[in-house]
């Protein structure tokens, strides 16, 4: 079963106003921004990743959710698998604590359970938020509205790729998949002027067409645009392929916000040192998707990013 | 790594009020109570148990603990790990609607995950219900309350006893143990009255001596009282063996409640055909656990319930 098709079932459960259609990647209950993620070892997460890195993951992973609400960190319950390890899931929880304390996150709850012998490690976290005066769903995209993103692509996916070809590797790029920074603060900013906002997770394209079929609008995006940093320049250069790769690779942080033409972003009092680019718009016309570089079209690539088939999971999964 | 040495660690992370010291299974954030269990299969469901029973133990585990803190179902977040096989799935989430359905818990949100190929299965949910005017805790149990049981105990264990002998077994415990249910409005009667609530669920023996331990007060338990069904006697007996077993296998949806001695719970609003006994006190004097029948004492069993070693998993885990 397609993931897709999980979800068409599970929106024919959730009919409830708290679950925002399953539109968006989290829930929204008495002021509480709420959601989940899960990761499985081989999935979302290399077997030789430092536990302490896995840990620092799964409670990031679900503050980007929050961020991408404008929400404010409040608690999280964590299922915790453990692995018969002890070194390994001490050095797990050492990540959780780490990421929790850096973020104002309390560790509220949960669930420990036992796997079988030689299964792979699952993790999940259910994180909680406070919700700022405004809300940004998905599918609050107006046509005009201006696309921007906060934040760099394709440095999580550059430093994995660098993991695959030598497991030894270091370097930021390498530090930037092991320890990814959700952009809390960038995400509250913005969240009061912002139409629709998300974090993108599973590659910019990918979400970027989900934010558009939300708004019920078309995303044109330039290729050019997309920022990248100096260490992913410096490794992959700044060609077209090497900016599909980091708009389709996934496993960033960043968020996409849908903005009136009227706001700038930059006049907003953002964090020091936010990289934030104006990266496309949202259309009445046209079709869901497009994308230019050079002021020409470029085709689709085949793979927007990562959406994942049931036992048949590409290496790196669904984080959203 | 012994659950209870992860979970010495967790509460040196968990130290916001909020997480009640990690001592219930609950925590309770502005007004509401929250809780997160996760269910392996070899471990807390059987390979050959129907998924839809799954599904449904999978809501009703978690309602359960809404149970014992008098709460209201409000919300739910679901970790669905798709397994590949489509019939299978599908017929999980059938359950989940169906117990979500039953005791009006709205799915809200959560992570659809793959697993890597030939993984058990991993799921979780989180449940978010709304506190009523009070909320016992476990540590809240004071000198010369009286300890009741709601419920009946041992059925699903000997449920699984004839799954496990015979997987084709059917009858009300094969049902118990496939479609137990939470006890939400005799905990809701319950709660404002109660000094210390808790579902048990690891086995009432262990189960009391967590609250006792929580309380720093020590639990007095008659065998004889403890409640058994008609068809857990037709299997099983009413023997000293047949209420050790019942007080001891785990997986039960009933609740422990310590209660002031002038509080009659049976004068209180229960919904008919609710089972109710007195079953013990909380005294200050005297041993941790001790058990009596036929007015002598009784020594504690090896084993008091279910307490589990990662990696070296019982056949039914911990599900608190």
């Amino acid at each position: 079963m397609r993931e897709s098709q999980a979800i068409q079932r599970l929106r024919r459960i959730a009919t409830s106003p708290a679950a925002l259609g399953l539109a968006d990647d989290t829930a929204l209950l008495d002021g509480l921004v709420l959601t989940h993620d899960s990761i499985a070892e081989g999935v979302h997460f290399l077997p030789a990743d430092p536990a302490a890195s896995v840990g620092w993951k799964l409670v990031t992973v679900n503050l980007s959710d929050l961020a991408a609400k404008g929400a404010s960190p409040a608690a999280a319950l964590l299922s915790l698998a453990l692995s018969g390890d002890d070194a390994w899931d001490m050095s797990f929880l050492d990540g959780i604590e780490a990421a929790c304390e850096s973020y104002g996150l309390a560790l509220v709850g949960g669930d420990t359970i036992a796997l079988p012998a030689g299964a792979p490690r699952v993790f999940g976290l259910t994180a909680i938020g406070r919700a700022g005066e405004r809300v940004p769903l998905r599918k609050g995209g107006k046509d005009g509205d201006v696309l921007w993103l906060i934040g760099t692509l394709g440095d999580s996916a550059a430093g994995l790729e660098l993991l695959r070809e030598d497991g030894a590797s270091t370097g930021p790029l390498v530090d930037i998949y092991r320890r990814p920074v959700p952009l809390l603060a960038p995400g509250q900013v913005l969240a009061p002027h912002a139409h629709a906002m998300m974090d993108v997770s599973d590659g910019l394209l990918l979400d970027a067409m989900r934010l558009a079929e939300a708004s019920a609008l078309n995303a044109e995006i330039d290729l050019d645009a997309i920022p990248l940093s100096k260490a992913f320049i410096a490794e992959r250069g700044e060609s077209l392929d090497a900016r599909l790769f980091a708009a389709t690779g996934g496993d960033d942080y960043a968020l996409l916000v849908a903005m009136p033409p009227d706001v700038d972003p930059l006049s907003l009092s953002l964090p020091r040192g936010t990289t934030i680019a104006r990266i496309g718009t949202l259309a009445a016309e046209g079709s869901l998707l497009s994308l230019s570089s050079g002021g020409s079209p470029v085709p689709l690539p085949e793979h927007l990013g990562h959406e994942h088939r049931g036992n048949s999971p590409a290496p790196m999964g669904d984080r959203s």
